[in-house]
């Protein structure tokens, strides 16, 4: 058994990881941290009401070294990489990292999008990046992951394998994404308000969401080739889901939907938790798996992409799921659902 | 044209009012105050934008008086009747009371129940509730009005009538009532985070809630009859609404569901904004509407009652405006959609 | 490995059940029926996609008895029975029937709230109900079990135990519940279509619900008292969930909460799915989980009691693996989440 | 007071045009038909319930000549041309047709969208379509108009003035909206049943949606260019709105979203229902109104431009009042909330 530590508890991907560990056969969770909540854990998340008797804590980073052998920081960024430097200086202790503190390339690009000096320089661009689908050989039996961003990983897999392939052009993707509210956190804030965002459909972040580099980086990590792309989030009256839609300009004038879905299914043939499909996806359709759903279409000179998934489970802590069995040397798909 | 000041505009009820006076042939909204906010009040609602071009501000009672003819009062309780205290005072100005000071009929009540000394002890159980179809006499002309709470309009409208004609025991009745979210008001807090109560349908303020009070009083005041009733408030995940179920003990066993309704029937005649109907009735039936629909069943030894409105017209900025119609003499349904 | 046929295949609780069965250890998904649709599962249930590679067909009574260890017929009421009694006829086939042709006590009684003969009158009142709560030992190792409805499982627990111990009274209990859209099934029909229940909530069947009777027999069944209870049903806008409400006069007019809870507490302090909480809960503490959660209040002469549960879950297939389990000899809890 | 006839009066957009109409001065209802249902519309609208005491009824051509100076018809494409046919050469009726019916350039691409020939080709083609803001002089006095489409607004509005000033190039328009369920009528289908939409969000008519044609057809004929643009809509788990997101490709590379918004302005200086809005919109903030908002953003080499209208109103019943208001000489704003 595997004893893991979850720093900043109290949010949705925590408790979403928290649910999901429950089940799985190799972990046994020994620490929550939170710096606002001293109490049970069952207090704040009504939902794991005899199932975990934990208390969250503030921990030091000695003590949580001293317990875990694997943590799981849902911690704001920059506050993350500063308690994930001092962890892996313990030794014996893992990382994986919800935060963007380790998915970007260098530190000027983290303090243009960010507003800070990143706290451990010298590691950006060397952490591997948690999307098994394109970084497998990297992520097994690594000591610290970025975990991918929820808008990341539904742009990055439906588009990432038909650049590589030549399908598409590696420059003039929009990506318009569309989000569940959970995305937002678990603080309350006007914005996510019942009464504002319920019967409400509006676009935010039109050019300035910090995971547009992200996902600018990361396919041209996977790749090695220069991408420029758009990326617009909206957001959508729902708990939880993500579906991007993704127009692209293909390499070939006449390529036909067989040919891109064909590529996609020869790529993703031995992934369990990527599926295409020939109807349109809904997000209901991987809602509480780490499923991600890609269906093509090819309308005038694009090709147009529909990825959706659960941003709480592959988007977040499902994904995390999936890293921590390779770091681990587990099965990948333990404890999750596919 | 009425000259209208709105106090804490920047809330739900208040901006359901100002939509209400926007169309109201006799009215002109001339101040909106904010003690937080003092900006164009389109920036804090875009809903108006292009309709309304005020500044809110933060005005002393003084200055506002010296504006308006008429003053809404969207402030908290306690925060309300002392302003409507020196309102008053100046002459000239009438005050329609969104908050609960000037509903209940002793300052011991309110004491018990709001935690709080009564700013003006002297008028309280003397001023006219603002629910016409019940006292209509005393708010015709009236300087000030309390304007009544959504959940007490909807428990009270189907059975005070039931009450005061004998058909139904003025004692055990049991009122289930189901609000939308709007009711809680806009400050953003984790109960009414969106991913909190979406999906979500709780049971809240059992015993507790400080409707329960006014319902019972107002009850008795109108028919005369010493009251006892429970009252149990639920949180449901849409917008706006309520809907109450009332339990009812008959005085004749006997008593057929066509004698209820003839008997609501009679009553309601005449009144514009309640209807009674046979199919059981829907928050969405009254949306956007000042009207509530009331049906009946007789189920073992019980009549059940149905009622529902909607929680920002007909329980709080549309009865406003119906209350202020009468006030100063426009025809009740002036500016109401009906 | 038991293997498992599902009638009636394309509906919601299915396919809650099929993504239970999946994840449960002792089972394998050899058979799903319907009749009016002939093509794979994966199709009818996108969310299905990767994970059962099972085609629905139309198969006869011989065909599901020839292959099945266990049936869960999905299918509505009369339909049920009649495929149940050729089944069992068949022998080696044991049945877990989801409609309520077991339920009742009486072929009189069906006849009465279903309109139609009872197709297998004889075993009408002997069939276990599936509430291992209240009836473990008559369900362990049973060939035939009528798994309860969800509107009587979220009334039942909270209050059978009171009635036994004499808490409170058999007669005069009022269940005001509230049900999320699920429960109606997968038929489309006006009522039931978005913009209809959207942004409504509604009450229905008011004193005719078919549940009323099986809540009052069940409850007889278990305290051997005979009980007279109302039961309102109401329709919430959202997927899933079951708030139950319920006011129950106690024998001791002087009753705590405390001693409410304590009772409850006793009684089902060994259960793994049920959870007497403090705070009143919200169906969320529960969606996707087998378990039940209630809280007690006592507000002037009523007992009030508030119960949570996930009607596709613990409500119907949740219950029924449950049941599966015991009816096998599996834990109690296998595949199910608690 | 204008004489007014409904067709297809069980549907949202008749429900919503009776309400607009209600409180329009100038009009009076006098026939509400529908082929399937013959009861007070009241019935099937309990909306309405008190607000308009008429009967559906399945009356001919002549009969509702006889009655109304002015027909909307919700009917059906192809139904609702035949019937405008037939209207029209009774002399003395004008109609408004929210159909497809008379917005297409030719009968071939008619046929080609709607598998129909169309009932009255001659006519295609000459129609004024009922896009004030671009074909006002058009529209006033007409006697046949073809009410525009939802998506087809909300995707023509923002960029119509940009391709006609030279602002945005007539080709490579990505438009992906989004657009609550109303939008999908009342028919029930499993689609639009509310446990399939509600928390789902999915992409539909990839390539395939019949607004396509309609958009570049009269972006076309509004700015005499040719136009070539891709449209994606999308299905939102809400009641109404509808919010477009449009990718445009500035002829000038170094354009601001200051020239941009200012170009929008100056186009829309005088029209009472646009908006141009610096903060990014949602649905909910023309919600109930008659009004568009839009804001333009700069994003790399795309101007993104969002727009959000209410589909039921400006969409549908809204638009077509503002036509009626043009056809029979009212002032365009009477009975609308702008």
């Amino acid at each position: 058994m595997i004893k893991i530590a979850i720093l900043g508890a109290t949010g949705y991907t925590a408790l979403e990881l928290i649910k999901l560990l429950l089940r799985h056969p190799g972990t046994e969770i020994v620490a929550l941290t939170s710096r606002e909540e001293q109490r049970p854990v069952c207090e704040v998340h009504p939902s794991l009401t005899g199932q975990l008797d934990l208390q969250l804590k503030n921990l030091s980073s000695a003590e949580i070294a001293g317990q875990a052998e694997c943590v799981f920081s849902c911690l704001p960024h920059a506050a993350s990489a500063k308690i994930a430097v001092e962890l892996l200086k313990h030794g014996g202790c893992k990382v994986i990292d919800f935060s963007a503190d380790y998915r970007l390339d260098t530190p000027a690009v983290f303090k243009q999008w960010y507003n800070e000096d990143h706290p451990d320089p010298k590691r950006l661009g060397k952490v591997p990046y948690g999307l098994p689908e394109l970084f497998r050989s990297q992520l097994t039996g690594a000591s610290l992951i970025a975990n991918p961003g929820c808008y990341p990983t539904s742009a990055i897999l439906p588009t990432a394998p038909l650049i590589q392939k030549g399908v598409i052009q590696p420059e003039g993707i929009i990506f318009d994404s569309k989000s569940g509210v959970s995305g937002a956190g678990r603080k309350p804030k006007l914005n996510f308000h019942f009464p504002e965002c319920n019967e409400n459909f509006s676009a935010y972040g039109v050019g300035t969401h910090r995971h547009w580099p992200e996902i600018e980086q990361i396919l041209a990590r996977f790749t090695g080739q220069g991408t420029s792309v758009i990326f617009t989030p909206h957001l959508v009256p729902m708990d939880r889901g993500i579906l991007t839609t993704a127009y692209c300009v293909p390499t070939n004038p006449n390529v036909t939907q067989g040919e891109v879905e064909s590529v996609l299914r020869d790529f993703y043939a031995n992934e369990p938790f990527v599926q295409i499909v020939e109807t349109l996806p809904g997000t209901k359709d991987v809602s509480g798996t780490n499923r991600t759903h890609i269906a093509a279409r090819v309308v005038r000179d694009r090709v147009v992409l529909v990825s959706v998934l659960d941003n709480l489970i592959k988007g977040a802590s499902g994904a995390a799921v999936q890293n921590f069995n390779l770091m681990f040397g587990f099965p990948e798909t333990t404890g999750l659902v596919h």
